[in-house]
């Protein structure tokens, strides 16, 4: 029964999303999905890239957190347009849902916005359940964390269609095998795009925001 | 109706657990819940106390993960019986469940075992809403993951008995404030203990055996 019941969970959220799709296909906008665990660096790496990318592409900001505002106040100092979402307030759901999205997104003018980036709730393994209504989805993972993620926590990497490999500024300091990491995330999603960076010191960010610029373009 | 099923999920949790914690009292175990992010140090901080404890406290060990026996492979190095819990096998869930605990702890001597420590899932949301009839929670947090984590992710830090910030030997090389962490954890949790180590150097981990011992002596 419980298996049921989240099956048909799964499946209005997945017609919620294809109908976010088609409203942000409308708009001509293209939306990316931003997941990894707590701590990888998903509001930095965004913040760095809003700098990079602004305003040359129009960037609003959905962030997803169970509590606080901190992300959204981040992120906001690029001077994109941010929403913050907490689901505390949804008996505090480990993951954003199409729903969620729907609503936030009646707060931007999508008529001037070229790009949409949500960045979930830090989870590495509910959120990838959960269609949105994306484009793409971008899947994060910091040198700190393991170079055997991708294997124990496989969905995330097989639904993403980017990786970034974040805080290599760290690798000097940890005994961590960037290589075999990526050969990880590989062996579950095979010719999967993977960005070495560092948003601290925005070493690597060029390919990335190259790839980001493709998305947007197309 | 959701929010209907997973109270009424949450409810049959709730009385396996209950049973569990009337076996495990019966046969005099302590058993500890060790939950975090996905990389935090779980497996490597467990290394390092089984070498600590045993054989003085002996010592099982039930390791949950999506996919794989990396950890479990890890930690039966140290002389322990480790017991793996794959959920890909329950369509990947999120957390472990008591009904999972009860059938892992029927792979042990439970009459010879004084300690059972339950690696969860690396999850720093579902894992603490379920509970799976243990003594005491230990939440890890990692420098890498930054000082705001406990607010925004109170639950966890709500239920947990003792914190462990992992990694410590980390902190020369980053924007980390080891205070302010601490602060934000005893915000969501006042008077909770905190234990700073590394797991890789084995610094400070005299406080956290000893709490340990005192936990099992109880």
């Amino acid at each position: 029964m419980e298996i049921k019941i989240q099956k048909k969970m799964l499946e209005a959220n997945e017609s919620d999303a294809e109908k976010n799709r088609k409203n942000f296909k409308d708009k001509n906008i293209f939306v990316l999905n931003v997941m990894s665990s707590p701590g990888s660096g998903k509001t930095e790496t965004l913040c760095k890239t809003l700098k990079m990318v602004m305003p040359k592409i129009r960037t609003g900001v959905i962030v997803g957190d169970i509590c606080t505002h901190n992300d959204a106040d981040r992120l906001e100092a690029s001077g994109a347009k941010v929403v913050q979402i907490n689901t505390d307030k949804f008996g505090g759901d480990c993951h954003l849902s199409a729903n969620m999205i729907d609503k936030a997104a009646k707060e931007f003018d999508l008529d001037n916005l070229d790009l949409l980036i949500v960045e979930n709730i830090g989870n590495l393994v509910c959120p990838a359940e959960f269609d949105i209504g994306e484009n793409a989805r971008v899947v994060l993972l910091s040198v700190t964390e393991g170079e055997d993620k991708p294997l124990k926590y496989p969905l995330m990497f097989q639904v993403a269609d980017a990786a970034i490999l974040n805080k290599i500024d760290l690798l000097p300091y940890l005994d961590f095998n960037a290589n075999e990491a990526v050969d990880n995330m590989r062996k579950v999603h095979p010719q999967m795009p993977v960005f070495q960076l560092s948003a601290k010191t925005e070493e690597g960010f060029e390919p990335w925001i190259e790839w980001l610029f493709g998305c947007v373009k197309k």
